[in-house]
């Protein structure tokens, strides 16, 4: 059995990278919370909509009910996990240095604008609100967050964010449309929001405003 | 006649139940409208979501739509109607004691989580999933509540709340999974809640923080 | 050919209500956003939203699923133009007179507030609840974007507004009652919404509240 490998099917790829992305997003949740003063519930909570609330909002908005989210037991165990690891060990999280932190989220926000972006599309949204519904899915769980914690959604402020969710998710509906092999896709895409995202860190990117 | 009585059946117990908690979370919501300053306009709005939003999301999220508060029109009449009740008689309303609101509230908790979990069980949900659902029934139209009059939802902050009716919830829903009697699930779920919330209060207890 | 037009349909006709009210409302949107201090995006998703937002979730409501404004590239597209002109030509949009922009905020404002009551009856809504799905249609973007900007929603502190798309609803679902044609009722609803909105503005009208 030496040379025999399980076969890693694109599904299972997907997959695995989708629940990578909701810990990422779950401990990030879990971390506002706390700086927040939110109890125990509040980091669950909190937990659970950043890293599942904006793929929730995706299944409700293209009539994918129930979400996902709320279908399969796996995405809450693990955000509540994550949640309370993070609540646990806070000390030693926050200790992490902010690169890595930043560099994990924008691999996050690919996997989830990517994939957010190809599930639209496989419910035959059009394109335009497939790539929305990119964004939404990587940027959701986000705007929610802040909406609890009453302010005004840093992504609408500044920053490079939701913009290199729209590109990623783009450049996904572009190859699909071109009938490119949708792995392909999937991975263009991930990797063209994650470049943006991490640029615009490092540059100090900013979108136009009035002055 | 003198022996017989209208056949009382759970249906209708659960009917009853549900019209109860939609009368007392709408008086509630119009309190809290009326201190907030709103005009007649956002008192009847209050009323509508405080009562009826939680199963109004509960339904979106499991796919049972349109949600039963938009398909009946008895729930949002009712609603408004204890609102506009409570918008001419509230100097009366704020005179009642305290302790009778807090215990009218649990009980509206109780019968919102455990009739929450149990048609959220009843559409096929996971159990934990089932329970989440349970809790947003309960505490999903507090938290819009919050949100509309910009603070920090109350319940992830103090309190135990939303963990009384997670606990409510996850009864009906263990019940439920040892095939009991539905009625046996929901009576000892609302019990466990409306216990665990009051003792919450008597005692004080709150859930843990980081320091 | 002289003498030939083009048959313009009724269904043409509340497209074209509908388009012209989403351009109207996405404007509106971007001068919020723009007033916020938001960036390029922020003024792009407060178009959006405000413009497209309480169809959005009317249409999640009443279970017509994806919604319209997610299946059809036509109104994101016209939103998100809407936005991207008030970004570019801003000074000279908020140099018009306030007058004006509250004229055509009530003619957006009654154009979603019937066709938003009509398509909920259409879709078997109870008259009750169709009426809500009408204000929701005409202020849900509103709402949402007072909440994204961290403030109570204006509808439910002052002015008739909220007010007057209840009653342009209850108009529509009226006249729908009595089997009136729908073209008729449409127009009455949006005539009355209209006629109450400006005189509103124009004598300074105002809900009871508590002293």
């Amino acid at each position: 059995m030496s040379a025999q490998w399980i076969p890693v099917t694109r599904r299972h790829v997907v997959l695995a990278g989708d629940l990578a992305g909701t810990v990422v997003f779950a401990v990030e949740g879990a971390i506002a919370a706390i700086h927040g003063g939110l109890d125990l519930l509040g980091v669950l909570v909190l937990s659970f909509i950043v890293a599942l609330g904006g793929g929730v909002v995706r299944d409700v908005l293209i009539g994918a009910t129930p979400p996902n989210a709320i279908r399969d037991w796996r995405y809450p165990t693990l955000a509540f996990a994550a949640g309370l690891v993070t609540f646990a060990f806070h000390a030693s999280m926050t200790a992490a240095p902010p690169m890595v932190l930043l560099t994990l989220d924008a691999a996050g926000l690919a996997i989830f604008a990517a994939t957010g972006a190809e599930k639209a599309w496989d419910y035959g949204i059009t394109p335009i609100n497939a790539i929305l519904m990119g964004a939404v899915t990587g940027c959701g769980g986000g705007v929610i967050r802040d909406l609890l914690l009453t302010r005004t959604p840093l992504i609408l402020m500044a920053d490079i964010y939701a913009t290199a969710a729209l590109l990623g998710a783009a450049v996904v509906i572009g190859c699909r449309k071109l009938q490119w092999p949708p792995a392909v896709a999937t991975a263009l895409g991930c990797l063209v929001c994650f470049a943006v995202r991490m640029a615009a860190v490092a540059f100090g990117w900013q979108l136009p405003r009035v002055a």
